[in-house]
């Protein structure tokens, strides 16, 4: 029999998910519950239950609770599902502080469910592209790495403009890609520094810069702009034995190597380029480099939008980790990180101001 | 009467000095003072005295010392012509030190000879266009701005690679676009990030990030890479009112900015891009925005590629300096300022190493 769910929250997100699960087919949404009656219509029509109030949700035959409220509510709904012996699927970034998770998955660690968290990026091809450069050792270790999400909305949407509610880019866009970055390497977080704008909104951050320093000397840059109309490359990879770009979320791109036997001979003259004189900086010949493709991934199996690619991914694996078939996907001690380095870049932010050089 | 010079190290810049001096006439160069003696028969053809000693120098009728050895020898050089009245143009960085470059400040305050730098990348067509774009207040005030150099050199030349001399990208380029950077806000530096990398040296640093945080709130990034095969532009702003893209040192590039009643307006579904659900990153409609044409500058007045156009400022601002009838371009303070920065960001660079913390 099909496992039964029900959405907590049936905003934007909640209603993905709702569509995400009548395509895959494993599990089936039987309700909703919303504070909002102006979405009880739209709940109606899709033939679900409206739950009257959470305790409802809780004493339904429902053994997953998918809740997709703003994220300052997700606390409570999470620990008291949990309690009540359900698995629970919170939208990203679960909590807003640190203390907040731990007691989070305290509850989980005494409780039968699962409880994890809608990381859906994971399964985007630009990030699994990477993935595989680094994993077959394509370019070399990496040193540098930027990721970015640069987009031009300007303004931010509802509750994502306020504090109250975990408004702000990091919560939103840091919270993947920094789980992205925690998988790319073994190696700890050892510095965090953030730039952290409000250029548009009054309350949170809308334009973002991390550095992020590993303990096996990988620097990471972080971008997330909403309001950048000249966007940077997704990806940027910089490794002994080449770089790597990733233009963009479809996976275009390309690696560049030198070609082997190819080191640069050192003339005793300067070049003169447009920028003048110069040695070191002197325009590369394009006869001394290769152009290497992008290794390949599994792509969206239902066509090139498959809208629900990660969602098939990610439920097929809670379905088989419920049944004890295989490890959950996005585990706690993953998600209590990434929420360690947002805290981090936030108090990073906050010291900035109190630290002054004069220089 | 033409003013007389010597230079003191006739290798690659050295060579360059006499070169431009002689397509610029405003100085004579008198001859040379240089430790290695397979440089004598290259100064001999051109008619050069060859000095034997660095005292020579200094009682010869050469008004001016042009400094063009290796980083580490600088201040020996500087301290002994200013204190013989001559003046001084020193190639950058100066010293390795900040107290170094103090002693030097100190000692020519003291002495009746000008002492400046040779910043010759604030003629750069590139960063002229940056000049002009804020100046002009085009995309407002930029809260993000990039300045990256990126090159694929490898490997270092000559004494570059060598800690003793003061090598390293920090120290070569570094001092040039800090020296920008420096200019284009009255802003004070208050916090310097630097992730430091020698990926193929052995000694230096040949892989460079720096994050920089003013007291007006502007945020940048410098990078400096020598192992980069897909560069990124030279420029990269963001302001409230636009993004403005320089692609390299010839100042091709562009500004898009936000048409006029373009705000975005939301729809409450989520837009499916190939990244899959996502509002604030949704692709922008192109007819939102416009693009401008970068600002003009002063180009060239002797072709595209005139390799003397910096020098040409600057040496004839300095016989202007000399005479009295102009400030001398490159201020001693300014000098002092872009050391201290590069001084903080190899701090930085240690200090990451002892604060751990592991997330």
């Amino acid at each position: 029999m099909k496992k039964q769910a029900v959405i907590v929250g049936y905003g934007g997100m909640g209603a993905w998910h709702h569509k995400a699960l009548q395509e895959i087919g494993k599990i089936d949404v039987i309700g909703i519950y919303d504070i909002r009656e102006e979405v009880f219509e739209k709940a109606a029509k899709q033939n679900l239950t409206i739950f009257q109030n959470f305790q409802a949700v809780l004493e339904s035959s429902a053994e997953i609770i998918i809740i997709a409220t703003p994220n300052d509510s997700h606390k409570d709904y999470c620990i008291s599902a949990l309690e009540a012996g359900k698995h629970v699927v919170c939208e990203k970034p679960v909590t807003l502080s640190v203390k907040d998770l731990e007691e989070i998955i305290a509850v989980s660690q005494n409780s039968a469910g699962i409880f994890t968290v809608h990381q859906n990026r994971r399964w985007d091809t630009d990030f699994r592209i990477v993935q595989k450069i680094l994993s077959e050792n394509i370019i070399d270790t990496p040193y540098f790495i930027e990721s970015r999400v640069n987009g031009s909305s300007v303004f931010l949407h509802g509750w994502r403009d306020f504090k109250v509610n975990g408004g702000g880019m990091l919560y939103d866009w840091g919270v993947h890609l920094i789980d992205q970055l925690l998988l790319l390497t073994p190696a700890k977080v050892t510095s965090v520094t953030a730039h952290v704008k409000s250029v548009f909104s009054e309350e949170v951050d809308d334009n973002v810069k991390l550095l992020l320093g590993f303990s096996d000397g990988l620097s990471v840059l972080v971008e997330i702009a909403t309001n950048c109309f000249i966007p940077f490359p997704r990806w940027h990879l910089s490794g002994k034995a080449g770089t790597a770009i990733i233009d963009n979320w479809e996976g275009e791109g390309k690696i560049i190597q030198l070609l082997e036997g190819s080191n640069p001979t050192w003339s005793n003259e300067i070049v003169y380029t447009a920028a003048g004189p110069t040695r070191t900086m002197a325009p590369r010949a394009k006869k001394t480099v290769q152009e290497v493709p992008l290794p390949m991934v599994e792509k969206y199996d239902k066509g090139f939008q498959h809208n629900f690619y990660s969602a098939e991914h990610f439920y097929s694996n809670l379905v088989d980790a419920i049944n004890g078939k295989e490890e959950q996907f996005v585990k706690e001690d993953q998600i209590l990180r990434v929420l360690k380095v947002i805290e981090a870049a936030f108090e990073s932010a906050e010291i900035q101001d109190r630290i002054l050089c004069t220089i």
